[in-house]
């Protein structure tokens, strides 16, 4: 099961921040076409040149021929593979306000092998209440919820001065990454926990930046 | 009133990709305090050495005086000038769904000095509804309300087909900046626009990454 474990390792966080864009192109192409694609196709498609994407693809093993190009499904479900889709992590939602809730219905975990399982909320108004199918829950009962099913990602959509705190309890309680969109660092006690900001914020920032310098 | 360019133009994109980020800290500090931090003080603060906030902050004229830290007021204020946020940017929302309804709700543009202005959709059934103080209006009409009202930032939260086909009438009509929540890459014909994207699905990819590779 664990095979691409290794091979993972070996590659550098510049080819692992491309993985995530190559696996949705071949997710696209993947709806017309079960064939082959060229680095060269690619490279036009996804406006990088051909060389990278060889040099990138190579890392994980070289799925393509010399002259017949990558194999879609093939080179699709290796990329999952080492993307984890195949690994069937569990997710639970911290914070049911519009952010969470709009997450809850988006098809962004399905997509990527992700089963949300649980959405929480401290907000007595809000627990009990029927969102995307998930009654929600209080946030108090979150650290035995994911404790007893062994939830691995906590996305965290509370209000700033709540996520530090919950995402220490939840990491106490066995969860290993966390989704944060609070737009703040915080740090995990747990070493081994895995953090992934969404800055909406700063991403507004930059985008004004580029437009004040142009 | 525009000084700021051309010493914009000398910052390295490494250092305007930490800029959001010191305004934001900034922003924190600002509420309890009006006095000054030291670089060590906000390196603690930011996990990042004291030495490299210097250098960063030294490329738009230095603040700071040694052994007496930075006014963080002062420095607050002109990185806010540099990021444009007393430039008076004004936003359209394309997508009235989930997503578009959250951001519309949020307080991310209030806090960047950018004003919210109309929210549109392709929708029959949403057009003509109340969205956060705002009636949503026919995507159509955009074009028109763009240029009449000076627009500067379009955010797409439309479906994936529509995003790009928008965003190109929406350039035309004088639109320079596009903040692309729909997980694809667009081009823009007009080359002077400015497009920052939030892939919030290569975002959790990364996540799955990390959370497989342990």
């Amino acid at each position: 099961m664990d095979h691409n474990h290794d091979k993972s390792k070996l590659i550098s966080s510049a080819v692992v921040n491309r993985l995530p864009r190559y696996y949705r192109y071949l997710t696209d192409l993947l709806k017309d076409d079960n064939g082959r694609i060229s680095s060269r196709e690619l490279s036009k498609m996804m406006n990088v040149t051909a060389s990278q994407i060889r040099q990138d693809l190579n890392c994980f093993g070289g799925f393509g021929q010399q002259g017949y190009g990558y194999n879609i499904k093939q080179l699709h479900s290796e990329l999952g593979r080492i993307l984890g889709v195949d690994r069937g992590f569990t997710a639970v939602i911290a914070g049911a306000g519009n952010l969470g809730k709009t997450i809850s219905k988006s098809n962004l975990f399905i997509k990527r092998g992700v089963t949300l399982k649980a959405l929480f909320d401290i907000n007595p108004d809000v627990i009990g209440t029927q969102i995307a199918g998930f009654t929600v829950l209080d946030v108090r009962d979150a650290v035995n919820y994911c404790r007893e099913n062994k939830i691995d990602i906590a996305v965290l959509t509370l209000p700033k001065d709540e996520t530090a705190p919950v995402a220490n309890m939840l990491a106490e309680a066995g969860v290993k990454g966390f989704w944060n969109f609070s737009n703040m660092e915080f740090r995990i006690e747990m070493s081994d926990a895995v953090v992934q900001n969404i800055h909406m914020g700063d991403s507004l920032m930059t985008l004004c930046y580029n437009l004040n310098s142009k």
